[in-house]
């Protein structure tokens, strides 16, 4: 397809390895160019990748006289020598939006022209300058190494104006900047494919989870209202639209504890820990996605959305930790987890801290997502997530609303039963309804006699699809309750079924959950099935006996 | 994980190739004996790998010598070398199992001994003998090489006793037997996992399509009621049974023209072209299962069902034409179909009919698979299959039922609008009712007035969700209508709304798909701020101008 690319990569550990690992499937010659048997070396045939580091201009000259175009797989990189080269080769994204990228204040100066939303920052040259910025911005600030920082390593919060020499010292030699420290409530990221011809593509908005300033849990999409989510893939477009070059970009971002003002955090032009659950939970990998896009192959919105109805992961990263047997415990366990893939390294020895590999998590809930998180860290016996509320406006309607929580049992769909009174308990009501949908609730069930407003009140303030039964009061035999529940205005439906049925709503709701679950569908059939032999069972016993024999 | 496990692959084309992709994330050390530069080499940075034919003898000793296991991804390999090397080294599947295998006459009759449905066959040592067994299983039968048949290659269909010879030169110099011609109405495979303990696992039934005798196209899961696909499944886990070693089995069969009987055509002890579509449509992939099940690594049913709502799978395969811009024509054109991955298996030069790679494209329904397909074949705007049917007993309902369908443009929800009337097209709505959920309706919305049937006829006749819409008619103000559709029996649930309010039954079924759709949902959720403001617009005028001038 891409026969005359020849891909090569600066840098061979992990990102370079799921690139490299991508490139076959895409039929695209990869050269890695990083110490011999690096995690991405050790999946390639090739014979022509070079031996040396990413930062070497020699070797950096043997790559581009071998590839017909050069990338990177991380940010640290000689971009003087990457740009001395691109007069005989192409290079994605370009070594000027590398070197930018590269010094965090340079990056930041270059996202305030273009207005991008950022924390407050200025340049801090020497000590006076950094207490001035304390006095500015207030303590504590951050205080942040301009270049090779990554994974929280060239940061230091000061607290009080006596930290700073320390602070300082910590951050080494190196130039250093002031950022306003920023209260936030969530970490966010979202991976953005920039094309050659300059367009951009979101992936979902992910919540990161960073343990000891490395990325630990990654969840997608964040578990943040949907229009939060747009915006921060909005801001993430904005900002990368502004580099040259083609890619994928990696773009951090913070929510404040407004839990509305979104902020970005830094830029990474390359594949990112946070879209590694792009392998199983998207159509196109991050990997491939960069791939695609540095050699100018079709790439649409349809390769970045999460696949119909794996609608979530959850992505865990392995560390190496002190007990060299870790790694393979946490994998080998990964293997019996629904849902669970598993992606080692490759690298040899497990060090502390060292990113060793990772586990994909996908379900089609967050709820179901974090069962099986619970399974991988051994907790025993995590709770099945209810996906069925079965609630009614008194305990005097148990008996008529028990049915559906039978029907349930039978069809092993796991629900959740209680007391919710419209009338006598409004404010619960509420709390139930607006947090259903999150909890992951799929379908309620409202049991309501006499002026039976629970199926309706919750209808009103859920999206779910709400089904009323009707419970039958000492007089006018249901039918007011029956009334009650199925006239509701245009708008806002409830699926009302028989008087007293409560079965009947159970059996819609797994009729409901079947619509996207076949074996849910295929018991329902059989169920069916099964009414339709009891009946002519007591046919055939009808015209046996005869009618006179058949009630004694 | 495997630390200690070096893994020997005999041969290394594609089936080589994606089995060591899914070694490398496991981190499987492989060693692959087959020609330099195969498609499985290509993807493995290993130095130890040898340039030598799989059947060779010599080659397979210094292999054995370099790995704790050996494995193959082609079962026509020399079975005694291999046998001659079990004292050092373990073999899986066992030898003897790939003699056996390889042997197609010798693989019957093993089967047979276990009592598994086969065709009719016998021996066919002479001419003689193919003139008896044309005599007892009648023309046409199938004449048949025991050995190195696969894609088609050394079958002969013998329509008459003139044509004996023929077929006997055809087939060249090799041992033939005969089989009984099955009449089949569908190809089926499923693919069985066989763990070290014996513990077997079925993949799910997938239904294949051959062009020219070469494995064209997979549906997963076969187009087949479930509880026939469930005993497929059975029956090829019954076979693999019968077998020593563990490893992933593919297991052909047939389905008769009674759509019910079911035999077993023939097994391959080795990754298969009918489980490609697992990589992206299962837990974990069919080479991951093999690694797994030789390995000794953790194993279970988890691993083998459909992911979550990835229920549906199509894969086709690409083969060479004589076109030499074909494979990267369709290549290319794939990468921008939904949900659809590309494989490319490295392989030089593209012959006719030459596996060159494949495409799988998933779904959550198999008419969407089938038009991604379509879009895969260049046919211009492929039709979205409707997920709503709206049907009303008269045209005289129309007035009263079109809300539904302005709702569910409005939520961009392909749908299907037509007449059925319970009381005079009875047959119509059977049809209609029974074929819903094969079509890939997922929900119905049904309107009816008077002794309004239809709803519950339909729902009677469906595990979909049936909706009722009660429409009012001229006497008793709809309240028969509505008692016709709510009073339900148990067991056979209408989610009934309010008499005449289509729209409430569009939004309900938006509702219900929501479920599984979280985009579906957070737009429900837009569309009920949306009313807010409405009402609150209202409001506001009415306090500003005043109720005596609101009305004006």
């Amino acid at each position: 397809m891409s026969e005359k690319q020849v891909v090569g990569i600066l840098g061979g550990g992990q990102l370079g390895r799921m690139m490299v690992e991508a490139a076959h499937r895409l039929n695209i010659k990869c050269i890695i160019l990083d110490a011999a048997n690096s995690p991405a070396k050790q999946i390639d045939g090739g014979r022509e990748h070079i031996d040396a580091s990413f930062t070497d201009p020699d070797a950096i000259v043997e790559l581009s006289k071998k590839c017909t175009l050069l990338t990177t797989e991380i940010e640290h990189i000689n971009t003087d020598a990457l740009a001395a080269v691109t007069k005989s080769v192409a290079v994605e994204p370009s070594p000027a939006t590398l070197r930018c990228i590269q010094d965090k204040y340079l990056q930041k100066q270059h996202l305030q022209v273009f207005k991008i939303a950022l924390p407050e920052f200025c340049d801090a040259p020497d000590q006076e300058s950094v207490e001035k910025a304390g006095q500015e911005f207030g303590y504590p600030f951050v205080l942040k190494s301009k270049t090779l920082a990554y994974d929280g390593r060239g940061n230091y919060v000061v607290h009080q104006p006596s930290e700073i020499p320390t602070a300082i010292k910590a951050l080494g030699d190196r130039p250093l900047y002031v950022e306003k420290f920023v209260p936030f409530s969530m970490e966010i990221a979202v991976m953005v494919v920039r094309s050659l011809d300059g367009k951009v593509y979101a992936y979902p908005t992910t919540e990161t989870i960073q343990k000891d300033n490395v990325c630990h849990l990654v969840y997608a999409p964040a578990r943040l209202p949907f229009s939060i989510q747009q915006r921060a893939q909005t801001l993430a477009m904005d900002a990368v639209r502004t580099f040259e070059g083609a890619g994928i970009y990696g773009v951090e971002m913070f929510v404040l504890q407004d839990g509305e003002t979104i902020l970005l955090n830094e830029i990474a032009p390359r594949p990112h820990n946070s879209g590694h659950y792009t392998i199983e939970a998207c159509p196109t990998s991050q990997f491939e996605a960069h791939l695609r896009a540095i050699c100018g192959l079709p790439f649409s919105e349809i390769n970045t959305q999460l696949s119909t109805s794996t609608t979530h992961a959850l992505m865990v990263n392995i560390l190496g930790t002190d007990d060299p047997d870790y790694v393979s415990k946490i994998a080998k366990r990964s293997l019996s987890i629904p849902g669970a893939t598993l992606h080692l390294y490759g690298k040899a020895e497990s060090r502390k801290g060292r990113k060793m590999g990772h586990v994909t998590i996908i379900s089609d809930s967050p709820q179901e997502c974090e069962r099986r998180y619970q399974m991988l860290l051994d907790v025993k016996d995590p709770v099945e997530s209810p996906v069925v509320g079965i609630i009614m406006g008194s305990d005097s309607d148990l008996s008529k609303m028990k049915d559906a929580a039978v029907i349930l049992d039978e069809f092993k769909v796991p629900y959740e039963l209680t007391i919710v009174s419209a009338h006598r308990t409004p404010d619960r009501m509420v709390t139930y309804a607006r947090t259903a949908a999150s909890r992951g609730l799929r379908v309620i069930i409202a049991g309501a006699g006499g002026a039976a407003h629970l199926p309706g009140m919750v209808a009103a303030m859920t999206p779910l699809p709400v089904i009323g039964v009707p419970v039958k009061g000492s007089t006018l035999d249901g039918v007011d309750s029956l009334h009650s529940i199925v006239q509701m205005p245009r708008g806002v439906p409830v699926a009302t079924v028989a008087i007293n049925n409560s079965q009947n709503a159970g059996i819609l709701a797994c009729r409901i959950l079947a619509t996207f679950q076949p074996s849910l569908l295929a018991a329902m059939e059989s169920f069916m099935d099964n009414m339709k032999e009891i009946v002519l069972e007591k046919a055939d016993k009808l015209e046996k006996v005869g009618w006179k024999n058949y009630s004694a």
